[in-house]
């Protein structure tokens, strides 16, 4: 642990909640240098969709290295890049109808929406993009500007311009359509929103608290964008690859977004893979543009096809999720009504789901409750207040089971503490 | 091939200069799929400095996937980190008496920029920073502000602001130090130029043409950094890791920047892959302010621990560097004497040359050229008018040789062809 | 008038509603240069509340003129500086128990605006500032960012930044409170929207469409602003110095803003003249930080002061435009009964008032009819929908009604016609 | 003076090196409440070239206001307006065969400059506008952008963004011709420069030291902007209305600017008053695109139109400023080689001069002797370290001779004193 204190960064983030060193990890499973095991529900914050080092894909990663494969490749073309394109226009594209030019962008989600937002205003010609509150989009200077998160923001050191920021779904309560209100300022040429390039959104908003839009809310998003002649662009870096049900979380609701960008668990086995999809009349990219050293990663190629042919060919991934998903719903909803007298909520869908807690305070005394019976798991949220449940998609039934229980002991736990301090100090904290 | 003309984005660049599908290399070769051999002069651009699929380093990369070593850790501690770091501190920092901390960002170069600008700007209160003229830094928005390519800055779509350009060393002619203009605007209160957070430079500019600053001309920059109070960043990432004969590029000049990017070649292996080092004083961030979902990509960090240990744990490989950038030296001063009518100039150093061919199309046709000899080589600079020589660092002398060979031999038959054209058509294109 | 065609530029604007050449004006009325009368329903867009060359201070002037009064006197202390300052605190601060500095600014609105948003930052070291839907500021280009309109905006040629923009008083609908809204953001740490500095509001928006805020949601605005640290900034130009009734339009609120933005009628003769007011724990300027040529404008101190002395020396003048604001109410509701077919409402308060027509093309069909018949009187709204009564706050009750008869014959006159059309093509363009 | 302390804001400036209360001004003189006469060498920062309260202008002046001519008229056509403009044409324009539009701006030189770079960005297409060190062009956050000085810039509270810095006539030393610099930077597609909309230059930059720029560079700098297509404007608010000799500073030159701006002087009398010339073609403005209250000044285009008549008529005005700035030419030459210890320069050119005592502290002393001795003069510069001599255009010979006299007493005074001191702590504050 000493070269960590002697010369990392104090930027590290994680490694302040899980203090060990890692050296070994399987499925959801990952275990310390002293052999102590965890179950991981923080799936590397959605990469692990797949689980770690998944056995299917390892050997076929290992054999592509033996045999000395590509690499690197900047953007030549490769073997290991045309068998993934072939295997997501055949597993992804093609079976849902979607007709979509890819862009290898730098392998990291923030480099995906930065080229995502150029090109929606090189393509329109306009310069403002409608983001949303509590979205989390990157922080590299373009995706920041997106993001609204002020801890993030405030890093910047200087003004993060281009955006204009609207309510998302739920943002002014119950009975408000918040697209009625982005309608009537883009119909309003007296509204002070400049005419927008694009709308970009996030069908289930992770790190802003699992925050997930209704199908409704979607498609009248689409319909509004439709109207006033501004592209769609849905990022799918968490929510998507399988993490709400579907491979696109935007499937239920039945929308066409114009662009969509796709990382973390696209790679499959955790390596950096980040790709646009946009419709083909928007790709209008000069060469080289929009470049970076690394978008040729070939090794996250491979196990980005052996990933789609393996649980993507059919429905069954597609249904298991889903029905996981149904067992977190039952359970969560069982702890908010046990605990938290009323005030704890559940949140999100599939296999993206939380528990807002109200309290960042009270969610992470239970995470790190959690932590100490083997379980990692982390908060999300502008106040770090929603118990972020992300295992892997492919964990058993049994540690899915047991990842819970050990998350409601710890809330028991934690409650019950709780209960020794006067109650509007805890729960209300965010009205104070 | 079809596939890419299918559904891969207009965006693809490389690919264009070399239309064939890659699909195994070793050292300085590649091997496309019809079996063809191609000497590369490319290396990734200059991420491949240990060559394609080092093979002291691919049996530690495979062994280390094959014992589930943790893949992606998002910014835990984990074995394989904690190696790396004591590799570069026991191999890299000490023996150089320097004393940094170490921030992984997300895996890309134009990442580690985006993080240094921040630190730099929230460290002194300060928005602005001095770059210079034909820099690159990345396309990503905050480090595309640095950046002077109008090809990548006109892709933005909107304003690149917070930066003060400069020209670099020799831009405004040989009896000017353009320091003293950077000193004089600095000591005037009235000159319209914000006081900078920092100055952000390339000790040898690659894509802006191989310039490669003088060690005088560093040392005067960093006094009147020092003399303003001002941070110096250099942007390592395609210098440094030994391109210019030392790790790191500004060693010649004695230097001691505040602030340090790498990525490219740190890897080892061609893994994305970058660090912010930066002086312990300046290492203000607050947990998780700059994050990334792949700045755990372990398995870069084997292959960049086996890339220190073997090849800078003495001063072995880095003579060789210096010994084989001499040879460089040596013939493309005499293919400039022989050819290109007293227009060619030669740029750069160590294993970081160029030919300057003034034109662009002329250089473009010498490059094409040379890849039907079997060559990848490519050109940069404003006009790609510079034909860059960036062989992997490990090449044999033959195959250097051998690649120097078959460009002096494009240079001469494209030259042939140009003298039944009218000589200023050809090479004074820039000043008409 | 050939001059004007010959060399005068496009940007002309009200010289196209009223193509004549004027020469002589008198309190409500004008007169072109054959000698025909015009009834003054524009006023200077508020300038003119006291009438054109209002003879009680005419003599004052010329008196000033006659004596060799210092004219231009940039920001030294003068005479008629020094007793308009005495006369503005005796007749308007005193009485009403407010304590602020007063900032000569150069003499237009635009520019009191741009020092009040700077001031604002640089008490409180944030740049944002709140500024509300179709609210009007000015053109410079700090004061633009807060402006609404789009015709002006596009007009910028860069990016507008700096500001966040809020639906104002009734955008979001009846039952919404929009500070509300407000007071969440600012409340969410991760709504994406900066902590600002200041919110910039009217209490009636004239240029966009006579939008009166109600005392509750000024009064909540103020709360709101109270409990978030940040300015409130009352931009009174247009509604000001007696517009609605009282001195400041936002008495009736019971409000405090801490900074106060007074222009046009201020002058009381129609001289260029602005101010800022701030409360004395935010006048941290530095000597010369705002500056401006003519921000010595003594002419206008001279006239300013007069107005002052003779209209709000007690409450006369303030129940009297009260009580001609009243006889407005009840005409424009009148006519909205009879005309429109329900479609028109009425719109503002005090002697600042207007027909909402829904339909800019009918609103000036009106305009033009009315000014056939000698009357000056323009619309206003993001599609100029709005019919704008806007006439000196001196007029005799006899001109008053006269104007208002004007308009009420054309309405009638333009409605007659526009029966011929189909109903959905006028009326509901805005809804198309 | 209680009031001022009292209620005037900080921010005042002037008041503060003059500590009087002015209430009386003729021709070159001011005098205090208590009858003190001062001679005035600051004219109104330029304003007032035709001296305080021209008798030629005043009884015309006071006759207008007595028939009820129109005072305030937004941008209707008024008989005054009309008569100034054709007074403009036969006057100005057309003995110069210039054929340029009249935009009338709100009445601030800063208006007309923010005017002035919209169009030049609207016409173009291109944000970016050239500026210079040293460059002022006033304090809205579009001009300020364009301002050199930091004491303005840093209240800003923003970024000020959309312009590039570039250094001056001379600011790179003797040999350099600055508009090479400016041409290398505009012909190269990598410096990172953005392709401009325009330059913005003064011919004499008076806020900045009084630095001017030679014919020949300024026909360099004109030969750069048709070479690349930019426009050139020429901000003559402080320089021009004869300030050097010539109507437009810029005649001398020979250049034929597309855009210029006009205030300070324009008026005659001191009044407010600002004008944009544009060449026909780039009159593209949109009715009402760029408006203000005050635009319709017409006190001032009365005086405005006297001044032009009765000075500009025929070259006798022109033939006398020329032969007294030879005068003060003279003086100051003598006055720097028999003080300051071959430290001081002359700066400027026809009655735009200075002496640059390099030292602010040691320029403040002898502005604040010579007040003392009855005369108002201020200094400029970075660190106002150029005694600036600004006075009225008609100042008779005698005083102008009186008022050089009073400096050069002061500065004897100063310099002896100053002879105490270590010489290196007074002259070279600068360079410490």
């Amino acid at each position: 642990m000493r070269i960590f204190e002697e010369i990392e960064s104090e930027v590290q983030s994680y490694a302040r909640s899980f203090p060990r060193v890692f050296n070994r990890a399987q499925g959801e499973f990952m275990w310390d240098e002293d052999g102590n095991q965890y179950l991981d529900f923080l799936a590397g914050a959605g990469t692990l969709n797949y689980g770690h080092n998944n056995p299917i894909f390892k050997p076929l990663l290992i054999d592509y290295i033996q045999n000395d494969g590509i690499t690197h490749g900047l953007d030549m073309h490769t073997k290991a890049k045309g068998e993934f394109l072939q295997a997501f226009n055949d597993t992804i594209l093609k079976p849902r109808g979607m007709e979509y030019m890819v862009q290898f962008t730098g392998p990291t989600g923030t480099n995906a929406v930065e080229a995502a937002m150029k090109v929606a205003r090189n393509v329109t010609g306009q310069q403002n993009i409608v983001t949303f509150t509590n979205g989390f989009h990157g922080v590299s200077l373009g995706s920041l500007a997106a993001t609204g998160n002020s801890h993030h923001r405030n890093a910047a050191g200087v003004s993060l311009n281009g955006v204009h920021r609207m309510p998302y779904d739920g943002y002014l309560g119950d009975g408000i359509d918040t697209t009625e209100y982005l309608d009537k300022v883009l119909s309003d040429s007296s509204s002070g929103i400049n005419s927008p390039a694009a709308v970009l959104v996030e069908v289930v908003q992770g790190e802003g608290g699992i925050n997930a839009a209704s199908a409704q809310w979607l498609r009248n998003l689409q319909t509004v964008c439709r109207k006033h002649g501004i592209l769609l662009i849905v990022d799918d870096i968490q929510a998507g690859c399988g993490r709400t049900g579907d491979f696109f979380s935007f499937e239920e609701a039945g929308i066409e977004p114009d662009i969509i960008t796709l990382s973390k668990s696209l790679g499959g086995y955790g390596l950096p893979f980040a790709v646009v999809l946009m419709k083909p009349e928007f790709d209008q990219w000069k060469p080289g543009e929009h470049n970076g050293t690394f978008r040729g990663n070939n090794l996250a190629f491979v196990t980005a096809k052996a990933a789609l042919e393996n649980y993507w060919a059919d429905d069954t991934f597609s249904k298991a999720i889903k029905r996981k998903g149904r067992y977190v719903s039952q359970r969560l909803n069982e702890i908010v009504e046990n605990y938290g007298e009323g005030n704890f909520t559940t949140k999100g869908r599939g296999m993206f789901q939380g528990i807002n807690c109200v309290n960042g305070e009270l969610a992470g005394k239970i995470t790190r409750a959690a932590f100490k019976q083997g379980l990692l798991i982390e908060t999300s949220g502008a106040d770090d207040q929603v118990v972020k449940f992300l295992c892997p998609l492919v964990i058993s039934d049994e540690n899915l089971k047991k990842g819970i229980d050990i998350v409601e002991a710890a809330i028991k736990e934690v409650c019950a503490k709780a209960d020794e301090i006067p109650e509007e100090k805890i729960y209300f904290a965010e009205a104070v």
